[in-house]
């Protein structure tokens, strides 16, 4: 970070430098993806799309509701506010190719957190090879973060939430828990009593990126991010794919080190696991006779649709999950 | 807007769906441009991109600072939304292909709001071919809007802010001036006192869509999307392309109904024209031998850039214009 805070006073506000200061600070200092034919700084960006499709999602982060600055760093909410749509890009069975960026913010925000951010931006977009291309900036009275993520799908069908088959296999891969457990822990001011990686994760997750390419090349019949808890989000599978969800939790890899942290908070480990959001794991459906890709567990299968529309979509060893299946951003 | 108003009752706010039925009964509601292969509702959108690369851009507005919601409606804040965006991507001398739109909004708003927030949304996309391919939607204190706009290029070079060369022509296409009299005449309570139509822009531009490809393919060096104020935007061309630009004020078409409301508030009309933003005009320039197509007027030159760094990229009949220049969102 040396050469960025040679060019600024540590207490400098966005304020004294103005909306196009700070967009240039920004932009100057970051490398741009081999996608990006026309980076930041005219009306739009150009990106490549060698697939002739483009694969685009959006997400709003508000502070105070998906972050907060006194949990998290500058740099982490950057990481986190690019790794939750990147993912989405991932779920797709898409390979990221940029990034845009709005940024609302306080006029007496450090430009250090923006500058923090936009690192925290970079490094997690150079985990796939791909760069902040474009953004806007304008002033708020909290930060507010609006990102959008654009991907190639390679000649490949997108893998959507709409194709999964009774009988297909149901499977997770990369973290569940760690997010729910970190909030618990970051919620109690006791970040110090439980695993470090649990906080680090709520501050900013590490969805496996590759897994969603591999699923989609093995057959996945239907891929999601897992943002919103497990058994919300498969219940979107099923939704969309007209299906029921069965899942084994005896086929939960549960790391010992988040099932001690449970115990000493006197939570349920697999309460975490199913229905804590924020980690941007993978689930995907896999035919039967599927080679499932190393880094994919499989915990449940694909049912056909009860009859009976007051059964749940999703059920866990055959019942259905007592107790709140996830996040509501408006409920 | 019956088949719309038949599914919820009018008094019903957004905390009363939830989440994921607003999304749901919003994007229901809207038809799919042709380019939309993939639409709201899975990890991400998937949109044609027919050229092999994608034009992407991406803007904030916010409650208070972009707009009023007691100066407009959720409709015309919708048109609005979806103008500006559209206009960066015809600024590129690209076909919009798409939008993403992020919602932030208070639990309180009522669903009709945002219902014909996505109605306007839907009319103003129409007018170029598009739909709302996706987005998100989620709580704030106040409403947010985030769009992404994306287009296709249709095999031609884009159309930046960095090409414009000594000798050029600048020309003007849409509207200018507008919008700050609408302004003007809001924030004086006094609508009634001047052109409607000066009211109607401020809330809902309408950018010359068509005139950023007339201008590509007419040989166009470089060209923007005036939404700061001309000079101030003339200014980003002319410091990204290395030159000095000389408004002709004389030259610039000055209809009658807006001369009339200057002098009535006692404003000057040219200052409406030259710095007043959010009209989304298109600002090009041209080579000296291009045919300028019909819809653009010339009202400046294109020179070398002064030796004498203190003086200004923009000016007008050969001096400095006096006063502000522009909008800058933290200054």
């Amino acid at each position: 970070m040396s050469e960025l805070a040679a060019d600024t006073s540590a207490d400098e506000t966005l304020s004294d430098v103005g909306e196009f200061g700070l967009i240039d600070r920004i932009s100057r200092h970051m490398a741009q993806g081999a996608a990006v034919l026309l980076g930041p700084g005219d009306d739009a960006a150009v990106l490549a799309a060698p697939d002739g499709r483009v694969v685009a999602s959006t997400d709003l982060l508000l502070e105070g509701r998906h972050f907060r600055t006194d949990w998290s760093t500058g740099y982490q909410i950057g990481r986190k506010a690019a790794a939750q749509n990147l993912a989405d890009i991932a779920a797709m069975g898409a390979a990221p190719t940029g990034l845009l960026v709005g940024l609302a913010a306080p006029g007496g925000l450090p430009v250090d957190w923006a500058r923090q951010f936009a690192r925290g931006l970079a490094d997690e977009c150079a985990l796939v090879g791909v760069s902040v291309a474009g953004g806007d900036t304008t002033r708020a009275a909290s930060i507010m973060i609006a990102v959008t993520a654009l991907g190639d799908l390679g000649g490949r069908a997108p893998v959507t939430r709409a194709g999964a088959h009774p009988g297909d296999m149901v499977a997770i891969a990369g973290e569940l828990g760690w997010s729910a457990c970190g909030y618990e822990l970051l919620s109690r001011g006791a970040q110090g009593e439980g695993p470090r990686k649990a906080v680090a994760r709520h501050r900013s997750p590490e969805p496996p990126y590759a897994q969603g390419l591999s699923a989609a090349m093995a057959g996945a019949t239907a891929m999601i991010d897992v943002s919103d808890g497990l058994l919300a989000d498969l219940g979107h599978i099923a939704r969309e794919s007209d299906v029921g969800i069965d899942l084994e939790p005896g086929a939960f890899p549960i790391p010992e080190e988040l099932a001690e942290a449970a115990r000493r908070l006197d939570k349920d480990v697999l309460r975490w696991i199913l229905t804590g959001g924020e980690d941007h794991a993978l689930a995907a459906c896999y035919p039967a006779v599927a080679d499932i890709p190393q880094g994919w567990s499989v915990v449940g299968t694909v049912l056909k649709r009860s009859a009976d529309s007051s059964e749940p979509r999703v059920t866990v060893a055959g019942a259905a999950w007592d107790g709140p299946q996830g996040w509501d951003h408006f409920a």
